[in-house]
């Protein structure tokens, strides 16, 4: 176990959004960190990816959107610090703006009211590349400008974790993930697509595959995640988790169905691209690594690789999802 | 009557926030200028500010945080041009963060999904100073950084009417006035509280009042809201309405008291500063003179004058209210 690491064993660490693709694995994270780990889960979402680390965890049903922090607080054991990765709406242009704005704006809100109320050691507040709307290589210091409700409740979520740093002195940390992958991605996203039609031979109908995008390993994110909960010296700062590359759809096609030594044809061009396509998407890692300490140290390939492993072996234990 | 003004001329113009301060007087503004003026007001609100105009105005009762665009088109004559100035909690911190955020950001999002829908020939959203948080000679291009919950979800609304601008081309034009004051203000609110106790002969417990503000004449917003409206070549854009000019709440209250000739005495320091308290506040106007061809014309002391005058000359027609 690495230094930083071992600075969150027996912390009492609270996880909002921990039934979700990022949310489960720094579950597991904080576990393997020896964290007592309090998690938030929405009540009616599925927490498969948990299920067995259920019984490690002191868990609460709650939904972010609708509760009071007093509510919360009446519920749960003392976090000393927050993860907050509660949020909807990213996948899924058709759940109502309000919604949306319901749990990532107010949710975040009531979340960063509870932390004051605590005064935890640390808030970590997981934004998301989409705050940027899009552009190369994109510096946390820019002005978001987002292109779709998800993207905008996000910067506002932010904001508000901003200001109670800045009003009450709250210990937060922001953390902006780009295109994270990785085990247990779910199946409606791509790189999952692709692996499962590569093992399945079943070709795959794409668009032409020019976008692109700043795909980040889940393991590198996870380390990201554990040194903003204890690095110095970076209270109120904000970073973008990314690798600094732009890799388009097409060339993860490819590496992919090359890596899985697959027949499978990649029918690009078959599909039109979305109205509202975001043309590129990275992030400028430098700030994360000066001040975070931190860099990617998995290649795409690598990831690619472990992302096919996992998915090789563990698809029969996840049938109902994959 | 102006140029500019004449262009107004029977358009329809639908004006939300219309019983407000502000609202109500620009809705006076555009019935001079000849429109045909429809509003939108707040089941509840009590436009006693509009009386002697209602039966010129369409009248709407509809609450922004509660409806759907649709039901709103369904009960509206479709508007050419929308002044959106409907908004809550400026004056009131104790109203819930939950019906802040509901009325300012998803409420925007509701009309500017119904702009976009009517394909509107402009939609002038109303902003606030607040949304700058502090500081003095604050152009529009920094980034906002709000000190409280309305100033963030104002903050919030306009990167809403931001994004239907780059997303759909929806014709937005954002103005941000600074501290608005004349006839109608409310009674709460320090300048018509100084006036009130002139008139009355009641000494005035204040603060020290160092604070500082750029006081704006209602006037002079006026006109920044005609020009919003009809100047050319500003889609898009976002314009302080604002003097440039810092004025202490003791200089304030000292030329109001000379200007009453009243006896009354102001006891600074009787009264602590607010916890949050915001030092300074002003606005860098170069912008709006130079693409909206607008600058204030009225002088602090002579808005002053014209708001004594309306308040000795209306206080008995609204004594309920002063």
């Amino acid at each position: 176990m690495t230094e930083h690491n071992a600075l969150l064993r027996g912390k009492r660490v609270l996880v909002t959004g921990a039934a979700g693709f990022i949310g489960s694995q720094l579950v597991r994270k904080l576990l393997d960190c020896g964290s007592q780990v309090s998690v938030l889960i929405r009540p009616g979402a599925d927490p498969w990816r948990l299920q067995d680390v259920l019984a490690q965890l002191e868990i609460y049903a709650g939904d972010l959107g609708h509760l009071s922090f007093q509510e919360i607080q009446s519920k749960i054991f003392p976090p000393q610090i927050i993860y907050h990765l509660g949020a909807t709406g990213v996948d899924s242009g058709t759940l109502p703006a309000e919604e949306i704005f319901k749990t990532n704006i107010l949710g975040t809100w009531t979340l960063l009211q509870l932390a004051q109320h605590l005064k935890v050691e640390r808030f970590i507040h997981c934004g998301s590349c989409f705050e940027y709307g899009s552009g190369n290589f994109i510096s946390e210091d820019i002005f978001p400008t987002p292109v779709a409700e998800y993207g905008f409740s996000k910067v506002s979520a932010w904001m508000l974790a901003r200001m109670f740093h800045q009003r009450y002195a709250l210990p937060v940390v922001s953390l902006r993930p780009f295109t994270v992958y990785g085990p247990f991605e779910g199946r409606h996203r791509l790189i999952p697509q692709i692996i499962l039609n590569g093992l399945d031979h079943v070709d795959i109908e794409l668009t032409a595959g020019k976008q692109t995008r700043d795909f980040i390993f889940m393991d590198d994110l996870l380390d990201a995640f554990v040194r903003a909960a204890v690095t110095a010296d970076i209270i109120g700062e904000t970073f973008n988790i990314s690798t600094g590359k732009s890799t388009s759809v097409e060339e993860i096609v490819l590496t992919i169905l090359r890596l899985l030594e697959s027949p499978v044809k990649a029918l690009f061009g078959v599909r039109p691209y979305r109205p509202m396509e975001i043309w590129s998407l990275s992030g400028n890692p430098t700030k994360a690594k000066n001040k975070l300490h931190w860099e990617t140290k998995t290649s795409l390939e690598e990831g690619l690789q472990k992302s096919i492993s996992w998915f090789r072996e563990n698809r029969k234990k996840y049938s109902a999802y994959y």
